[in-house]
């Protein structure tokens, strides 16, 4: 390939963000070179964002920067592991200085308060903004919080609220009006997901199984289903709702956005009757909420009740590309 | 996000290659838990291929999964890293079977060849075929071979030929015309680019800063010269060329092909004198060649000499965007 401007752009990074001291060498090299603690797992995920169909291509590079991040770091909450370093690959139809430097405002920012060191990078030209962000991070061997853990008469929890990020996308999209008043809160839920980081690591050695909730809960939870061999009831009325969202939608439209609307980065994971009042004292120390949602079955399949005991089935609600 | 047929091709990937003892889990949860060799340092590299700015997007996608892959291994080799695991992020414009198949097919050939484990993945959809491979390696500390260490003295050097690549490519664009019996070796070099892994691990101890030629030798022996602070005299007259280059070329051209021309994946690395020659006793090993092309001097700059000792300009032979 020819010398380009985009090239440069990587130097242009590696000028931004923190320095830890577990990185021997960070970005200008054919590699970085890293030093990971003895004795620990490495965790390592990745997440692309592709313009048009991920973001709007407009969007507020800040708040892109942040999110997709974010996403990441949502997975290394959801497996429990401490945030350590990223990398980044970025495609640009063009190099936009000023583009560039709200995109790391947002990104450096989310990086720092979690101790993230940008490592790696590479900027290519591309006719569409495409961001992948790997994120790597260390949890002790044996207290990763996997999927596959679940058993029955566990408990199901939840952070946070959900659907908040599906509301905020269907009124962008047009499809639903929302109150000024709930604008800004349901705009940051989804454009400025927090990773739960600090739940994910109070969660070591509780949680039998966790996952973080990007496509909706009722796809996430199906995965901790499906990888641990059963199913799980939900009591759905008790599933916890934004005053934004129980004021814009009716009783059954915010429980199917809670169910199945994706972009919340809350983590969903089941804890064993027995540390029930373990967890119940940690997450009181949480700046978010905890609910308990249901319980971990035998029978495989994820069952829906109401507050009054009756049945509720997702497709009768109109759902009908449950994966 | 809604549910896609992208999101089921990550457990495509995850049931092809080869399988090693270091990866706690692979495809499928949150994170991969990874687990580093004690004492070793982590070598971590990316790069992105965008269709039509790195490759055609009618291109083999066999020889893609190759080369999307080798562009990192060059990498991983240009620092004396042990390849070991890697993750991939695609982008694609429709989820086609055929093309996955045959890409995979390209991309676990090489992998399964250097012990590496695809162990993280991410598909998308986007307008374009977009590919992040990201390779990680070890290293024993100390021993990696940066790009800052030439010292005036040493040797520079570099394995295989230079330009075949360029060649192709301009043979591609229908630039300059090919004879037949040259065709398949100038196509393999382009498409199928073989990472001299064996070479970098060699070199541990021996070599003083090292590379891998990706945009072409002046440009990146001038990534060593301004990471060591020094300069460099090159004997372009010996610069090593294959018989289809000097066969298709003029001299000039063909210095300059091979100057100036990318995607070549050869190493070019510096040696002190003391070394010189332990490192032919084990190049002679090596089923690439190995050619020493000139020596690092104190005054910073590249100077090009031809074989009868004058100087030779690369900007009065055409090339104006060099640096």
């Amino acid at each position: 390939m020819p010398v380009s401007e985009f090239s440069l752009i990587d130097r242009y990074f590696a000028a931004h963000g923190l320095r830890r001291p577990d990185v021997a060498l960070g970005i200008g090299d054919d590699c970085a070179l890293l030093i990971p603690p003895a004795g620990c797992c490495l965790a390592v995920t990745l997440d692309t964002l592709v313009a048009d169909v991920h973001f709007f291509a407009a969007a507020d590079p800040e708040g892109l920067g942040h999110k997709a991040l974010a996403v990441n770091l949502s997975d290394l909450a959801a497996m429990g592991a401490t945030p350590a370093w990223a990398t980044l690959a970025l495609t640009l139809p063009r190099a936009d200085e000023d583009w560039l430097g709200r995109f790391c405002q947002g990104l450096f920012a989310l990086a720092d308060r979690y101790g993230v060191q940008l490592v790696g990078g590479d900027t290519t030209h591309g006719p569409v903004i495409t961001i992948t962000i790997q994120a790597h991070g260390f949890v002790p061997p044996g207290l990763a919080l996997r999927r596959d853990g679940a058993r029955p008469g566990d408990g199901v929890y939840v952070t946070g609220t959900l659907g908040d990020a599906g509301l905020a996308l269907a009124a962008a999209f047009g499809k639903v009006g929302i109150a000024a008043e709930h604008e800004s809160y349901l705009r940051r839920r989804l454009e400025r997901p927090e990773p739960r980081i600090a739940q994910g690591l109070a969660l070591r050695g509780i949680a039998s199984a966790a996952i973080d909730l990007s496509d909706g809960l009722a796809q996430d939870l199906g995965h901790i289903l499906e990888c641990s061999g059963y199913g799980a009831r939900l009591e759905v009325d008790g599933l916890p709702r934004s005053p934004a969202l129980t004021a814009t939608l009716d009783r059954d439209a915010a429980m199917m956005t809670a169910l199945t609307s994706g972009d919340d980065y809350e983590l969903c994971f089941t804890v064993p009757p027995a540390g029930a009042a373990q967890l119940e004292a940690i997450a009181a120390t949480w700046e978010c909420r905890c609910a308990r949602i249901g319980v971990i079955e035998a029978e495989p399949g994820l069952r829906l009740v109401r507050a009054d005991g009756s049945a509720c089935h997702l497709e009768r609600l109109g759902y009908d590309h449950f994966g």
